[in-house]
């Protein structure tokens, strides 16, 4: 199996609802370091997993939405906690929809799934896989 | 499926039994650092795979019985190399028993996959995956 | 000159005045990974620089009183853009204002100089170096 | 499952085929830092997956023969888009080779797999993945 | 003293003239990690050292001249070993015309200072520091 | 100022004496990832600081002495506490005979001073600089 990687970052604001939470409850915010990693068993004609420009445009595009924006108030995640593990997920899921799309070129049509970790410090992170 | 991890570190000393460790054999010793990566399929009701301050007080309660050690003086080494990938086993197992024990909090029922990674400089390091 | 690194993280919101600042006007945040590096030219007498407990015991007081907060809440903030270098003089005075009173212990009396650097992401980070 | 990584680096000179390559199809060059990560089910009688020092040289030796070359001139990669991800299927391969040949000591009989990355830069890495 | 450091990358074939370099005298490659870091006394109105878009756009700019280039083809570096500690003079050097230049913006004046960084491999790098 | 920077490692056991150093005065071990900085404000005709192979091997020549040893037991240190940073001194003071033995090449002889940084765990390193 191959699989390619490209990293980027956003910085976001956001607060969580639950005790669990303890002073995370409050607004605060984090960088998330985001690494989304594209995996298929045999490369394309050009010896590629996917086209490494494509990917990081792609990768630009997800984390746009989010970058420079308290989440709390995007409607998409109302009353949710957008916790880092839940966030890999976000980005994972819109980077799916944008090969669907064929954004990362023709060649992705090979591409059989998809990791995505956001590092949240040095001492914490989080990851969230799925099939393509 | 979603991950999380948490680092922290250790400070030990050891010595290793047998021609293949060459000055190993040698009383000398090691900052490992450590990655404690929780696995499960879905989050919990708080969109998490685990408490994260759970997870990192597990951690470093499971660390604190071998930090500022000599292994070799160990009870439960005595005989065995400890070697970086056993060392990542004896972690592994012990946060498990954790999670059994109910430590990780009644969330951390879901989790079904531990990964332990330990680094024992920047060209070399070491990992266990085990089921839950 | 001898210097000794401690390094710990805020996570906080915050949100800039000013057309330079792009969409970063907006409500925002951050995960700071914090370095405070405290120098002397001799060591003291056990060795140290500073006594390292202490020292990470003191950063994380210093960090502690801005970590899961909006910036823009405090008072001690209003009307000032909490840029990255800004933030790293704020945590370089307050550990000053540490060592000053006692905090770090007998032996930083010796201390001259503090650096603090504050990694905004993978590629960005700020400094301030301070005398004592 | 147990892994042991050991990382080295090469420096080489290359060009690409393929408008998807836009400027890379330019002679250029990369470091590619390079883990090469061994897999078993069960530890050897040392309590090892692999000897680190014999793992460091045969991945040593692989790279021996790329390092400090124009892979463009290298007759077996005529034609031959020597991507990232290609690259490490060629690490990765010729690693394995020098498991069946006993290259890594007679305890290496006991790998069942390779994995190997190939960091191109702080922002994009590639791995192949390979059964022993 | 304040300082402000961006980060971004270049991928250079070359090779050296000397015995001193023995194979690396042979055609080969090397990503740079290249780390530009701008000092100054105080802030600006901005509570900034530099906008940090211009300076990362300013380092762009600079590498875009190197990136993807055999330095050997380039008439600037004839005759000359483009070793990592030169490079990082050269790309100084052209950080600082484009301060002068007014290129990353009028706050920009008030810099005193650059120091650049080049990281070819995990084990090595060289810096070149400079008054403005 | 140009300089060059290359990197080593060194696994010792060893123990402190003093109450502030806590459960430290156990006998316990640490990983040192050592970072030896070569500084002068010129470079020689090679187009270098120095020659990276001969700091290479000279970083390695100075750890060789220490690695896979339990300081404890190191007559030129009996009675000494073996600080992260003492350590920095010991390894800068030991390369600077290095250099004034001629052991980094004739071009060595314009350099003029040393930092040598020892990093003990990924949140704590230590560094003494010194003139040649």
């Amino acid at each position: 199996m191959f699989s390619l990687t490209v990293r980027d970052h956003m910085m976001v604001a956001h607060s969580f609802r639950g005790e669990v939470f303890g002073p995370a409850q409050r607004l605060h915010g984090a960088t998330f370091i985001v690494d989304a990693t594209f995996h298929r068993p045999e490369l394309d004609d050009d010896n590629l997993v996917v086209d490494i420009g494509l990917a990081t445009r792609a990768l630009g595009a997800v984390l746009g939405d989010l970058n420079y924006r308290n989440l709390d108030d995007l409607p998409e995640f109302a009353g949710t906690n957008t916790s880092t593990e839940f966030l890999a997920k976000v980005v994972a899921d819109r980077l799916a929809e944008q090969v669907a799309a064929g954004e990362l070129g023709a060649g992705a049509r090979g591409l059989t799934e998809i990791t995505v970790t956001l590092r949240e410090s040095h001492v914490a992170w989080a990851s969230y896989g799925r099939k393509l």
